[in-house]
């Protein structure tokens, strides 16, 4: 361990370690004694910052989405528009996601924990791939290429989009039949926003 | 009670019980004794038919989201494409889906029922109203209001589309700003299907 630490990387630390426990047991059965004993910080020191696991496991869920979210991205190039970055990136970004060990592991483990976000109310996590989309928007908004519209309201309409592609794919899949294949599925995502982001 | 009932009515007087005994303490407090009572029937005459209390709400779901969902469909008029009443059919069954008593109930006292749909494999209920987008979508390559693609997908990307608005719409909302508003969203969610299914 290296004695001396800043802030950021401490959390990051901290966060890497939550990652590795509920990679191993799930969500439930992580605890902050673990995740303490795993990053190599007293119990204190945790406590200070997260108050119990389900605050740590939202930190680091955030870090783990925006990520993934960031790296579907596209660059900026000059002979793509933003509203062909923003779509490559959103059918990426589900690619990813489903593809994401942690995701899988909580589909799997502790899927009971993703109800309040799909049916209560936004998760810190969904407001920063929110914050992202808005992004993507209003730069379609200024060169063009996608359609006017109530900011907000769109960034929204494509997260229930994406949302929904990203956690029940799996319920209408046919892997065994190419025209009903996770590929066939997220080209028909890419035609929906297309579609829908065109003016 | 009539002393003589067909199959058909004995089934829907079973099932207007269950969708009673939820609607007062939701799926898992239902008992099969409490149906049975309810409906006027002894219990070997419920077990004949459904095992448990899981697969008799099962059923009720698929009666009630089948009603839900034809009432929803707009008639057929000769000056009206095929799209524009799948469109309209979709976003009205989408209100109401979400103003239904029994969604409604198992949302606030049974959600983790609905995870198994969400994540996992489609239901009953969700196989029957793929049958009824297919009918539509049908209609619609047929009068060439529709754009051509593979049917079956596009009806399950379609009900990706408007399962995501039901079940979510509530975390994305906000009723005090009117451009936020589930009837704005609705507004969206129509421009989005509309032009989704453009040819």
């Amino acid at each position: 361990m290296t004695p001396i630490r800043n802030n950021q990387s401490d959390g990051d630390a901290v966060l890497d370690a939550v990652r590795d426990c509920v990679l191993a047991v799930g969500v439930r059965r992580t605890t902050l004694t673990d995740v303490a004993r795993r990053a190599g910080v007293s119990r204190m020191t945790l406590y200070r910052r997260w108050p119990d696991v389900r605050s740590l496991v939202g930190d680091l869920m955030t870090r783990e989405w925006v990520d993934v979210a960031a790296g579907a991205i596209p660059e900026h190039r000059p002979d793509t528009t933003a509203r062909e970055r923003l779509v490559e990136g959103l059918v990426a970004g589900v690619g990813s996601f489903r593809a994401h060990p942690l995701f899988r592991k909580i589909v799997d483990v502790d899927p009971e924990l993703l109800l309040t976000y799909v049916l209560d109310r936004r998760g810190a996590s969904q407001n920063a791939l929110l914050e992202l989309l808005a992004d993507g928007l209003k730069e379609g908004h200024a060169d063009g290429s996608v359609r006017t519209g109530h900011l907000e309201r769109q960034a929204r309409s494509l997260l229930l989009i994406v949302q929904s592609f990203t956690l029940s794919l799996r319920t209408m899949t046919d892997e065994d039949d190419a025209d009903l294949s996770s590929a066939a599925f997220l080209t028909e995502l890419r035609d929906i926003l297309e579609r829908t982001l065109t003016p």
